[in-house]
């Protein structure tokens, strides 16, 4: 848990800018949290967030299931997608090109392996392709810790190459499919509530993923609960009907709050893998910012029942981390104001 | 009105980059209208989006309502404010910063005539203060049409030193009241709907506040009702109800659309001031982009009036451009993905 002894004098440091009280909104909530999980472990409250190498990481991983027709294109695409980020071609490059953000590219299991010498790609593949999980578990108990282990393997090499703030998307063909099913498995939402259309698939094609979603949820629920908990763990929840970039992501949270670095979320699938580590270790919200609610009706959903803020809501619907990626200025202009900005005193204004 | 033969190719431009139809949401509109005020009297539509020199102009004055205690602050506070921003002290200066944007000031009639030479600010003063428009008008028409002039001039000097993109703020103790009145005489939005809390009022203030107002609604129609029409004219209404600040910007947001610059739209005074400008000259909201919906009920109430899409809704309460240089970043961002973004043959993905 943070420690909250520095609140008050951050609030108090917020409250005496030259500005009505509370009249930057989310900002100040912003610059209160990022103070105070920088002042962490210090003998005062910090008097200047710093923002060092911010890195988006965005994990790709395929998913099984993508070849049941859930999705606008077939997994072959991750892959293509995947080189386009390493070519730069990408919405993700864009937007970390104007936000000067570091981009790189995790592999945690596509169809095809990648992993000649390019600088942006991490590989930690936890195989090809997950198993389709509307047959079967989509990976074993051993994957999913495995991943959780690589995830927060890829953040500690972050931090420790000077990232003090992180940004996780994701890219992979089929996985709203795997992101709805572990909500509805994990949350008490209907699986109805849970699936949408991703990046714009049709009517069909969503009652289709609705089916399959709803079979997988009562298969893993068949098989793997635990007497003695009215619950699936979110391990096992993994198991079933995770993917591999989304057992990753978990690990990657929980490194980050670990180590006391913020992480912005993007969309529905980062962030059902935020409500997943959450669930293994509730703390991990306290690091958590909220960039942006796409239009997946789920994810506004789940963004409520995790009482996010989010910052931005532009009806996105891509991944890739470019609800992130277009959120990270605020960040910064956050930090800004709370470093630059005079107070009353500073600037002789009387109100 | 702009021209719309490139609009489909610029249409079919954004959809062959390598995302889905319309993932990018909001940014792909912005894209599109941004690209297609560039290519105005070219002959093919642009292919490059070019941001040069983005300023943001806060125009200052001072309002004679003020003394009636509608305001969390006395009308000294603005002179103290506008200082603050060319010491770099506020809020506006950090956000500024933080997007690398230009800054400048417009005195456009503050209580202290601070025109000793500073690089960033602008003089031109309508006068010291309005009068107190809860009894009077408050200012002649010949200050509304010179007010229009200035504010002309101010645009045409950005755009004659290289500004291609501007943003408008404003900063004025008392100006919440000027723009509600404004709104409530030349739209059919009831008093009451139009004034709101400002950056903070209690509720006594506020009933204060909203009575002067209707009072002034009041004597401005009787006194000047033009007997060939049902309406008010916008001079009109500005000359009875105005501010200083609102004047120009009226002028600014004309001149700004006759040379194809797109303006971004700060908060509720500054989209009166636009819904002024439009009744004068309906195109020029074709030019403007709704950086965001502040805190102010009235706000939302116009920005709906107007069919705006605010890119931002932070809960912000300021004023001063902060919402418009928070929103810069996005527009820094459409440009890009427009720009540089690969189109699936680039890239070769199969969707």
């Amino acid at each position: 848990m943070l420690d909250l002894s520095y609140s008050e004098a951050i609030q108090h440091r917020i409250d005496n800018k030259t500005k009505p009280l509370g009249a930057l909104g989310q900002l100040e909530k912003l610059a209160h949290q990022l103070a105070l999980i920088q002042s962490q472990g210090k003998k005062a409250a910090t008097s200047e967030i710093v923002l060092a190498n911010p890195t988006l990481l965005v994990f790709a991983g395929d998913h099984g299931i993508a070849t049941q027709g859930v999705s606008i294109a077939p997994s072959e695409v991750t892959t293509q997608m995947v080189q386009n980020f390493l070519s730069g071609g990408a919405a993700i490059n864009s937007f970390c090109n104007v936000a000067d953000l570091t981009l790189k590219v995790v592999d945690c299991g596509i169809l095809t392996d990648l992993s000649a010498d390019h600088p942006e790609l991490i590989s930690q593949r936890l195989g090809k392709v997950t198993a389709d999980f509307s047959q079967q578990a989509a990976m074993s108990l051993e994957s999913v810790e495995k991943g959780i282990s690589l995830g927060r393997q890829v953040v500690r090499k972050q931090i420790d190459s000077g990232s003090n703030v992180l940004m996780f998307g994701e890219m992979g063909i089929g996985n709203t499919s795997s992101a709805a099913a572990l909500m509805a498995l994990l949350t008490s939402v209907n699986v109805d509530d849970c699936v949408g259309k991703g990046t714009g698939i049709n009517e069909e094609q969503l009652s289709l993923k609705t089916s399959l979603i709803g079979k997988a949820v009562k298969r893993a629920n068949a098989v793997n609960h635990d007497e003695t908990s009215a619950e699936l763990s979110p391990t096992l929840a993994l198991a079933e009907v995770g993917g591999f970039e989304i057992v990753q992501m978990v690990g990657a949270f929980i490194e980050a709050r670990e180590a006391n670095v913020p992480v912005l979320v993007d969309g529905f699938i980062v962030t059902v893998a935020a409500y997943v580590a959450h669930l293994i270790k509730p703390e991990i919200q306290e690091g958590l910012i909220f960039a942006h609610c796409s239009q997946e009706n789920a994810h506004q959903h789940l963004l409520s029942l995790m009482q996010a803020e989010p910052l931005l809501d532009l009806g996105l619907r891509l991944g890739e981390g470019t609800g992130a990626a277009l959120a990270y200025p605020l960040l910064q202009a956050s930090a800004e104001f709370y470093n630059r900005m005079a107070s009353f005193d500073d600037a002789g204004v009387t109100v």
